[in-house]
């Protein structure tokens, strides 16, 4: 690592000679390997922008040029040539984000790793300079996979038609989001790979370069030059020349001297131009390459050689799902799966193989993925969209106005919901209880552990007449928490004991073996404790304000914003239903969470069994002491009547 | 009207003669134009949808076959295809709704008017005839604008990747969504329509048409196949060619027969097919083609020989923020605009006058405005973007991630919020104070009036670290509400007078004079009531609990859902200060409201002052009971210990 280590920020990269940077690229690529390996991250994805990323940097004068990566988990080569080379606990608590993060320096933007933002950023900031009168360079890396994201397209749209407002986008083609990208872009930007002989004529003027004895940059530029001219001849420009935007490439990303040359005739060219870069995920790593699923996209902590995980993981919700969903489609036809471009990491891969004519990977278009799913139904089909929590935000207009508005029976399946961790703040499934409240129709259910999830799921999918949500945590699902009891639709998971008892916790989907621990802490304390999953948490149901009725206090503990929340959709429940039990609500707090592992960061939100104990315990005393005011209250009240 | 009134159905079109359907078109017109008139509606779009609405009945068979229209407010001639004739109550109560309504015929299939949905619901329903094996045909209009959303992207990049699974757009290209269509796309379509020499050959075919005697199908039908193959021959097929869509135009959308043969050559295509027709909004009236502005896109009453407005509407909320804005543009030049292709309509015009170079218009693409505002605001300016409240909802994950999470000082207007009328279930403004409530950091306000619309707007735009939200109603802006004392950043509108208040209630925004009412009828009821105006919804300001805790009962009214609302946050601060007041919380129940006129969905809903005075003397006079209860319950508490 002798040249990585001398590298402190991007200038640094200026003094190299090609033949540096081509070593450089073989530490990074190293390094890479031996840190991600350790700790886990994105390791496919980064592998491949290493050329990319050194010549951006040589080009572009970052933090006044802004360089913009879509999504951030492609940004490990870019922290490491700005200062930032202790990967030693990437991800983990106090250690560096796994995306962009301004916090740890000015040469990051965008935090957030939701897809398809980075070229309506780039646009924003290419305004900005234009009305301002700055000659700052904007520059955006955009992977083919967010390319299938409406907002490239809305942001393509815009960015074509102001012609002499200066903004370079790369396109990062590796042919591949988390699986290979789909659609009739992929297949236009498959033309452009291959039907014009252009990277036959490539791999010529490399062993021509090869041949001739490097004499330094005149000889380089020249040849670069020559496959300039040579490109423009005879490359299809196809549709984003269509649109106005000038087209360069393609490139090959992993020849350093092709995509500075290209990018410094992007730089000058004055307008919109998009550089059409060829890149391999996992390249140089042989099990990435190697590996058919997503060439190690993310991966844990893997051998590095091998490229085999360190230990196994039991079973997860997403597996569990997955399973479920493969018996479901034998017993129905008329179940279809929807996927945005996540096939393996929500789970349909085994209903994919399985039943590939009832499977639809749409690319990274969750608004596509929930319309569609409307159409599908009004077809006479019943549509399981499994996404990320956090991503049903793209389509929560859809999921309003085309599918419950229409009552179309699609169900969603919100898989990494509550507090995920690792991934930071953009991660987190922690809004959607909130959202979904004020979908009429809408039925949400939070299932505890794997037999609810299986036996939620098919509720869910017999809906027929409007939107079925079913939201589970991310990782290992924990053993089985029987019922004691129901009431209502609602599991009993733990009876007080007492003829009025003091408290209902209310426990939503994963946390309740937490909330039965709460309930013991409780017990501890003298204070009698029922605790309850509703199942469905929406509609809240009918027998939870008469069960809170026969207690002092209701509790509720959930796995995602209190703002409006099911704490606060039970609140209104009780209200409407005249049940005047004071009620405490626990949740997230209204703030952006950082990167830390799920367990740390439940800690210092205060998710945590002994937190909410303490606090209950504080508030029945206090209940306790509010009868004595209220008595007095009642006093004063009927002093002034 | 001697043949219109003849259709009752889209299969009575079949036995019309070229002629006749030349007839029907112009009785059509004219019936749209005289009863438009007398209700307002949208009269541009459907003057411009004759022909081809005409053309889509006689070669595809709804409702076997879906024709779909995007948006629906173009729908106007299908339902006079379709047996719906009675225009008499437009858009009122009981009376047609202004977009397709399943309720009203079997030939509707998409209700709400959000834009660029069309293309998923027929990519939903194509995969499904699939799955079934059913050989109907699924048809979809799309205007330009439309195609200008991401949605129509997203769906694109799906529909182009089935080669064998027939599909036929319809391309409405009257270059205008309100005003001309903006962006790379437009161009390209403007490329479409002029540079090839099509249209004058077109001309030239129909001039030959003319002079020869019609002899029948098969001249007709030759001439056109001549066409056709010319066509291929000439035509730039451009980048829908390359995403792997057959381009089929540009057509004469007027020419009833040239339509007709392009829709029959797309339906026996036997994959996804798009036909680009050329249509003029507003065609044959002269009023619409001479408007400038938008074409006559939606009239209130009008004469129908001038056009002229009825009666002309008094100040407005929307030209309160437009005047302001362009004041505001004066006094800052780091204010920008943006608008998703409604300049006049939200009322940005004025500063699109004043600072042309300071006013984005993205075309139908929420999510851009928010995304590149979180752009601009990075970049140093501070952009205002100007939406209606209903279409927030396709911005939320953008507001969220790319807005709030990076702390951009960006500020959304929300015009048209809460209950709107007319429009029907998708215009109405009712979700944005619950979906809002969750995005940390945020500030939402709810000026009463315009003078609280100006001051709080001012208010909005010195923030620059955060998202802030100002949401007003449809229409005419009421009287000045006054303040009478202010308390912490509320304004208080009425003191109670007592001691001891009963009721504190809380207005949101416009609400304040029903307020005001309800709080003089609960006086003559001896329930003395204090009127607090928050003025800024979210966060809850800090002087709302002590102020709820010196009255015995609070209850908020707001006209958004009541799930997850004002009225909801209201409740959880009043339960994090442990201030037990019991709380009342009015709003929009959890439904979609048919269209009526704004009073009378109000009605409907119970959102009157005396249906919410009526309910709170009810609370008032069970909390007075409960004191009784409490003071049992406490006895019967301290019995147990």
């Amino acid at each position: 690592m002798a040249l990585l280590t001398r590298i402190t920020g991007p200038r640094d990269l200026d003094r190299l000679t090609p033949e540096e940077l081509e070593r450089l690229a073989g530490e990074v690529r190293a390094f890479l390997v031996d840190s991600v390996a350790k700790t886990g991250g994105h390791l496919g994805p980064n592998l491949g922008v290493v050329e990319l990323t050194i010549a951006l940097h040589r080009v572009f004068h970052s933090p006044q040029d802004k360089v913009l990566f879509d999504t951030g988990h492609q940004s490990y080569v870019h922290k490491l040539l700005t200062g930032r080379q202790d990967f030693s606990r990437l991800r983990a608590k106090g250690g560096l984000s796994g995306y962009p993060s301004r916090a740890e320096s000015e040469h990051d933007i965008i935090e957030n790793s939701h897809a398809s933002t980075v070229l309506g950023w780039a646009d924003g900031l290419a305004k900005a300079n234009e009305v301002l009168k700055k000659d700052d360079h904007v520059v955006a890396v955009i992977g083919d996979g967010a390319l299938t994201g409406g907002m490239a397209w809305e942001a393509l749209n815009n960015i074509a038609a102001a012609k002499d407002r200066p903004l370079v986008i790369v396109v990062n083609d590796n042919e591949r989001s988390y699986e290979p990208t789909i659609g009739g872009l992929a297949n236009h930007l498959a033309t452009l790979r291959t039907t014009d002989g252009y990277e036959r004529f490539l791999a010529r003027g490399k062993e021509v370069l090869n041949r001739t004895p490097v004499v330094g940059k005149p000889l380089y530029e020249t040849l670069h030059g020559a496959k300039k001219g040579l490109k423009d001849f005879i490359a299809p420009q196809g549709m984003f020349e269509d649109l106005g935007l000038k087209y360069v490439g393609p490139i090959d990303g992993h020849d350093i001297a092709a995509v500075e040359s290209a990018l410094q005739r992007a730089k000058r060219f004055g307008g919109p131009v998009l550089v059409h870069c060829l890149t391999e995920k996992g390249r140089g790593y042989q099990p990435a390459r190697q590996d058919e699923a997503d060439q190690f996209h993310a991966v844990g902590v893997i051998h590095p050689d091998t490229g085999l995980p360190v230990k196994s993981s039991g079973a997860d919700w997403t597996s569990v799902f997955g399973e479920e969903m493969v018996k479901l489609g034998r017993e129905r036809e008329d179940i279809v799966a929807i996927t945005a471009a996540m096939m393996r990491p929500v789970g349909l891969h085994g209903f994919a193989q399985a039943y590939p004519e009832r499977v639809y990977d749409v690319g990274i278009a969750e608004q596509h993925a929930a319309v569609s799913a409307a159409g599908l139904a009004t077809g006479g089909l019943h549509p399981v969209f499994a996404v990320y929590a956090t991503f049903l935000n793209r389509a929560f207009d859809q999921l309003l106005m085309d599918v419950a508005l229409h009552q179309c029976g699609v169900t969603f399946v919100l898989d990494r919901a509550g507090v995920t961790g690792s991934d930071g703040a953009s991660h987190n499934g922690m809004w959607d209880m909130s959202i979904l409240q004020c979908v009429p129709g809408l039925r949400l259910s939070a299932p505890r552990d794997a037999d609810q999830l299986r036996a939620q799921l098919r509720e869910a999918v017999d809906v027929d007449d409007a939107p079925t949500v079913v939201r589970y945590s991310k990782g290992a699902v924990g053993p089985a928490v029987p019922a004691v009891a129901r009431i209502g639709g609602m599991d009993v998971l733990r009876e007080a004991g007492a003829a009025r008892p003091d408290v209902l916790l209310v426990s939503v989907g994963a946390l309740a073996p937490m909330c039965l621990e709460i309930a013991g802490l409780l017990d501890k304390q003298g204070i009698s404790t029922t605790v309850v999953d509703p199942r469905w948490v929406k509609p809240v149901d009918e027998a939870l304000a008469p069960l809170a009725d026969q207690h002092r206090v209701v509790v509720t503990v959930e796995d995602n914003s209190r703002a409006g929340g099911v704490g606060s959709a039970v609140a209104q429940a009780l209200r409407d239903a005249g049940v005047d039990v004071p009620l405490r609500d626990f949740g997230i707090p209204e703030r952006f969470l950082d990167h830390a592992s799920r367990g740390e960061v439940m800690a210092e939100i205060g998710l945590t069994a002994p937190d909410i104990a303490r606090q209950v315990t504080g508030l029945v005393a206090r209940i306790d002491g509010r009868y004595d005011t209220e008595t007095a209250g009642a006093g004063r009240e009927a002093a002034r009547d």
